[in-house]
């Protein structure tokens, strides 16, 4: 049987074909008014879907090169930076903090656990000095979502900068930038914004710009400061039909309504854990968010041959587990161009996979009981 | 909640992105080499999606056009031809006939109900100097098929030609034109080619092209000898952008195996008519086919309310009734770009929308049903 291709994992995500179509359009060359257009309305776009007043910069780069444009703009080489290790994407944030001579004051969380506010308030007491903390919204790797906003209220009132990872969490969850105070916000093309990868974004708040006009760290294709001396243009080259692509799926995101598309994202994680429950599987996280939810690898259970029987033979593609997690979780998105029947594909296929490998679970009870979510909140 | 379209209903029927963006190739004239290399492909492609040795000719119209194609083309006024009505596109024949004064022998079956060929056999008895036979190998207002290979063996053995309406058949069910003897049979591009709606295809044996060659009923757009005189160039301007894509769409089908297509139509209408069993609804048909599967509203539910229900709430467009079965049936296509989750997603709507209409039926249970015919045909 043919194998329609359900991209059920943290990224990519599905781009709808009203955005795939609009990169067919001609390329035309950046340095046109008629180029800048698209790009202010791509701009305009951003703004809301970060809820900024600030600018927020595109980069032709994954989201890991917004990640180092954070580090390489606000620090220099050994300045004291907090960073919040709950998964693989904390990680990252130590690894490129350490590439660039940071002195890491690492707050090591267990995989699938979360850090109070009050935790590091203590820690900000006791590192005065500290100049940023790094923190991942949405950990994907666990599917864990951290309390950003009282997160934020913490931070506020120290000399410390705010940077959060919100490339998995942009649109899954609510995130209010400015309201919140979150100093520094990145996020990528290829997640809830349903565009191909290819584009990373960043915004700053004043009290980060304070930061980046005392920064010598090397950089140059990440510098920001040549990002804010061209906007609305660019300094190099921007990716031009992908610009065309954000342009559109931003005017989406608009018609929708920014809350109804959080509001959305709830309502599919609820279903997908209400169904999961009712399959008698575990969750991984102890404070799942709506980017994605992992599921522990039921007993006797390859979790590599279930993955690859669900994307090879069903064309069905889950994200397995990164790091020591490989091969004992699998994730399922609920990210970005996602409605409640993508739920129920994914459902019915872990029913499907794990029944085909010999774990028996009930036939459609799982599809069954995130029905009934879908029906309860009456959409 | 944002709406994903899921399009259920028996044509047009969903493109695959990589149609679409095929489309979305720059228009270039039709009378250059370039051009004419995409239509031999695109023509060498409908051969074998026809099965056919003939050449089969592209007109840029819906398929009615080529209904009219063929009357126009095969009859004079005052010939007698046999039709067959079994519902609404038996009716079209009949209509079109009629139009072009040809003299009509209606074999009027029960919408549902198909007819047998030793039923034919004895009208073409009877009726000897029948220049033609009109049937419609898939009845779509019904979900019923008629048994073209037999049919086709009965109509051999006179001087009438075998006509048959392939428009929602091609590529749901089985069908040989050559070696089963069909002397015309025409299709539309909406439908099991997987393209936009735009294109019909006529092919003629050589039975056929012998009364084509005697008939002066009035036409010129759909003057097949116009068409067989260009080929494979075309006597007015072609549908250029449409034709990129049914390149592109035959190409798919010739990857996948005709004999796949057919046999993944066929599980998906047997997973659907078991889910439907499941549910305790009712079929239509007699002996329903692969395109799309017509289902009796249940007692004391809103035939109109429920399939508006599925399309303006969920996304979900199955077909309501046409005709007197208007209100009385819904109809579940599985025709084209369908794979298993497309199965899965109209039942789950079916079972969401009955209950949430006040027909309760049990949650999950024809997903289920639908699961296990799929894990037994091992797909």
């Amino acid at each position: 049987m043919i194998k329609k291709n359900y991209l059920l994992a943290p990224g990519p995500t599905p781009v709808p074909s009203r955005v795939l179509l609009k990169g067919a359009d001609d390329t035309i060359h950046h340095r046109t008014p008629q180029f800048i257009e698209i790009a202010k309305k791509a701009f305009e776009g951003l703004k809301y879907l970060f809820q900024t007043q600030n600018e927020v910069f595109i980069l032709a780069s994954s989201g890991t090169g917004a990640m180092e444009a954070a580090v390489a703009n606000l620090l220099n080489p050994g300045d004291k930076a907090i960073v919040v290790v709950a998964g693989k994407f904390g990680e990252r944030w130590k690894e490129i903090c350490s590439n660039f001579n940071v002195n890491v004051i690492e707050i090591p969380v267990e995989w699938g656990d979360y850090i109070e506010p009050e935790e590091l308030k203590n820690i900000l007491i006791e590192h005065k000095d500290a100049k940023a903390v790094f923190t991942t919204h949405s950990e994907t790797s666990t599917g864990t979502v951290m309390n950003l906003k009282e997160i934020a209220a913490v931070v506020k009132d120290t000399e410390a900068v705010l940077v959060t990872d919100a490339v998995s969490s942009l649109l899954a969850q609510e995130l209010r930038t400015d309201e919140w105070g979150v100093d520094v916000v990145i996020s990528g093309s290829q997640k809830g914004v349903m565009l191909p990868p290819g584009l990373a974004f960043i915004t700053l708040s004043e009290k980060a710009w304070k930061l980046v006009e005392t920064s010598n760290s090397p950089k140059y294709y990440f510098n920001l400061k040549a990002y804010k001396k061209s906007y609305p243009d660019f300094p190099y080259t921007p990716a031009v039909n992908l610009i065309y692509q954000l342009a559109e799926a931003t005017e989406m995101i608009k018609e929708e309504g920014i809350e109804n598309v959080w509001e959305r994202h709830r309502i599919l994680a609820e279903a997908v854990r209400n169904g999961i429950n009712a399959l008698g599987l575990e969750l991984l996280s102890k404070k799942p968010g709506n980017v994605c939810t992992a599921v522990k690898v039921p007993e006797g259970v390859d979790g590599g041959k279930f993955t690859k029987l669900l994307r090879d033979k069903y064309g069905v593609t889950l994200a397995g587990g990164q790091g020591h997690l490989k091969g004992k979780i699998f994730r399922i998105a609920h990210l970005g161009y996602m409605s409640k029947f993508d739920m129920i594909v994914a459902l019915s296929a872990v029913e499907m996979g794990l029944n085909e490998l010999g774990y028996k679970v009930s036939l459609g009870k799982g599809v069954m009981a995130a029905e009934e979510v879908f029906l309860k909140e009456g959409v």
